[in-house]
């Protein structure tokens, strides 16, 4: 016979209906709304290395106790710390007022006293980095590149850049400092804080991003021609380093512990929110999944592993560590996935497996498609954490979230529970559950994968 | 005969066919927008008696010169003053977390270094006002009441006794300060600031205003059933009384120069957003409607006086001084209206009028309704600066805008040009175009009005 197996063995029908009853049981009565109220109002702010941080971690191992996980361990990490000190930014001429900003992370300090300087446009940090240092030494470099409204979130790459290079290019011509229109689609009074490039710039500047209702300010002063100054008067403070924690929970398999499929989602956040949104919600979402999973008559045929990731935000620190620590059972991860992309509906499956698996990416289909999923493509990296785990060729899966307000909230004060919505969170265990359980339990696995292909 | 005209003289023919010229016109090129653009990009924050005030008020007598009024000048009031300093809250116990607050107007300090205390929550002022002395002596009284959404925005009058009477009502029992849900109708991380009475209260004490999500924060933590303990550092500082300015502006009339339709604003805003909305956009949809009539071939027969009221924000100084100073001419005013509801379009039209002038108004109606505006009643104050002059007999109109989204941004930080919709302001001036000419224009007058009736 030519038809031979080449192609993935199936799920079966005992398993299909094991997961559709998870699904239904996810969409009536799942409760990932109750952890993430719980992380935000109990633990709240959980920036890498700091209190809250700590706090977080103790939560975490807590709560995945208190959930029934047959296993709940830490694993440290060491993280870079900084404290966040003031931030006043205020127009001196030709229009005095106040802007609001927030420093980006592990941004420098202004002189004591403050510094005063003119600010130079640019379109973007291209424009910037094009420019010569004459038009930039001692003055204040401007980013003022709009983000883009998508579901996907693809506005986020390109208006990332500033805030990622904007410091260092702005350093290296030798300006006062750099300002940032926030990286996010909203039009309210928020800054937006994030990440950006600090390891080897010689002479590190301010780095502050600016809310959109500022940053048109400026703009619109700046179209009147007259010179526009600044006073800037920033403190942050770098501290020594210290460490953090993965925290992991693992509903162990019945057949093939060693074998694991691991969800996970970010347990640090941003400092100005309660981070619930980024990354609250991903983690009740997969501490939910877990424990719906693990309230099964029997334990699924491999290991379920919860990973809360530490210190995502600072540059995926945890799954990094993760990965190094673990680099020898990395073939025992069968598969990879993290929610990570707010608290809107799951609207599209993602996967990066081989095509000869795809028949299993086709069967769950038939399960999530009832909840408003379509399939998308094979090139999901499964989030931010995950993609670490995707470089070193282990299969992933995505459950894209609905992405248009995301930005609206990302990294500032307003990432709070009441943009939430629980019915949302239901939508999202549920189609969690379809994925892990079956990936769990199924025979065969997914193989490796390349990040070529 | 019997039917002598006890009714009012109509307007006639040719005066509305001009004032439905004039509408046309708003519709397609009247641009209030730039103003409200001058007056946020160029002056931004001008809280009564502040350097931003002083440059309000320059701004306005330039721009009015500039706009072609007939007669500009200013008219001093006295005002109390008050330097905002910093408002930091925290929680201390049981879940440390920083809180986003905001001084109320004429707010006190705490004791340098701060004060620790825990709060009381009360379901509004009146369950304060009720409670005994020992339930709140030495807390913090947190007023925890929720504002109605409204295109009237009816919800304000209920939700705002927290904000005027909560501090007076916690200082008189010995609370340490006094926390309020913002009287807004968002759910963002902004705290509303505004006035409270603090004229006699002994004891003053400090009362911060806290945004939403914290309110919900602080419902969460007390939920949980331990107490809940708060750190407040708060500094602000009382100044001597100083002068701000009426800035009036006027279009001269043919024919009976001392009669005079007063339209208004105010010009003041509190000091965290640039006041786009409160009351930016009134100032500029009057002074646009002034400058459409003042371009007709002739002026109208009485005076269109805008008056853009200092100090309103914190307790109708300037109308009060304003109607003080005229008394003895308030007689010659016979109509007032006021623009200070935001920036949503105007769907309804309130009169207080004698009911024998209906008829003017059902005239008024026909130019108004094409733009999607209703009859409304008899009961309007015009506007908060207005009403000083209808509880003094003069005749009333009111342009009622959409107030749907108004209490969203209402004196927080995000009250910024960007939430002015430029179309909308051509739909208000449109309206005002039709209302404040004809009322210059027309024969007879309204007589005067009692607010008993
Ligand atoms: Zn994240
Ligand atoms: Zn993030
Ligand atoms: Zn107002
Ligand atoms: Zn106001």
């Amino acid at each position: 016979l030519m038809v031979v197996a080449t192609h993935a063995t199936p799920l079966n029908k005992e398993d299909l209906s094991v997961a559709e009853v998870l699904r239904d049981r996810a969409l009536e009565s799942s409760d990932a709304y109750s952890l993430v109220e719980s992380l935000t109002v109990e633990v709240g702010p959980r920036r890498a290395g700091t209190k809250g941080d700590e706090r977080a971690v103790a939560w975490a191992q807590q709560k995945m106790k208190a959930l029934g996980f047959d296993r709940v361990y830490t694993e440290q990490i060491d993280v870079k710390r900084w404290a966040r000190g003031h931030a006043h930014a205020e127009v001196i001429a030709p229009f005095p007022q106040p802007l609001v900003v927030s420093s980006l992370g592990y941004g420098a300090s202004t002189p004591e006293g403050g510094l005063t300087a003119e600010i130079v446009p640019f379109a973007d940090v291209e424009a910037l980095m094009a420019a010569p240092a004459s038009a930039v030494k001692g003055k204040i470099a401007f980013i003022n590149k709009r983000m883009e409204r998508a579901r996907t979130g693809e506005g986020y790459g390109p208006a990332v850049q500033g805030r990622s290079k904007g410091m260092r290019a702005a350093a290296e011509k030798g300006a006062a400092a750099m300002l940032l229109r926030s990286v996010g689609t909203d039009s309210d009074r928020f800054a937006h804080t994030g990440m950006m490039s600090v390891d080897g710039v010689a002479n590190p500047v301010p780095a502050l991003a600016l809310s959109a209702p500022d940053a048109n300010l400026l703009e619109a002063m700046l179209q009147r021609g007259k010179p526009v100054e600044l006073k800037l008067d920033v403190h942050n403070a770098p501290l020594p380093d210290g460490p953090s924690f993965n925290v992991i929970g693992e509903v162990v398999g019945r057949e093939k512990p060693e074998e694991v499929v691991l969800i996970g989602a970010h347990l640090d956040s941003w400092d100005e929110g309660t981070g619930a949104l980024d990354d609250g919600a991903g983690v009740a979402i997969v501490m939910e999944t877990a424990r719906l999973i693990s309230e099964l008559p029997q334990r699924p045929r491999r290991t379920l592993r919860v990973v809360l990731f530490g210190a995502e935000e600072i540059g995926l620190v945890g799954a990094k560590q993760y990965v190094d620590a673990h680099q020898d059972a990395l073939d025992k991860i069968i598969m990879v996935s993290e929610s990570d992309f707010g608290a809107g509906k799951i609207w599209r499956f993602d996967t990066r497996i081989p095509e000869s698996k795809f028949v299993i990416a086709d069967q769950m289909m038939q399960l999530l498609a009832p909840l408003g999923i379509e399939r998308g493509n094979n090139k999901t990296y499964g989030g931010p954490d995950s993609s670490v785990f995707v470089a070193r060729g282990v299969p992933a899966m995505g459950l894209y979230q609905d992405g248009t307000d995301y930005f609206d909230y990302h990294h500032t004060p307003n990432d709070t529970l009441d943009k939430v919505d629980p019915d949302n969170l239901k939508q999202n265990v549920a189609a969690w559950v379809v994925m892990s359980f079956l990936a769990a339990e199924m025979e065969g696995d997914f193989g490796r994968v390349s990040i070529e292909n």
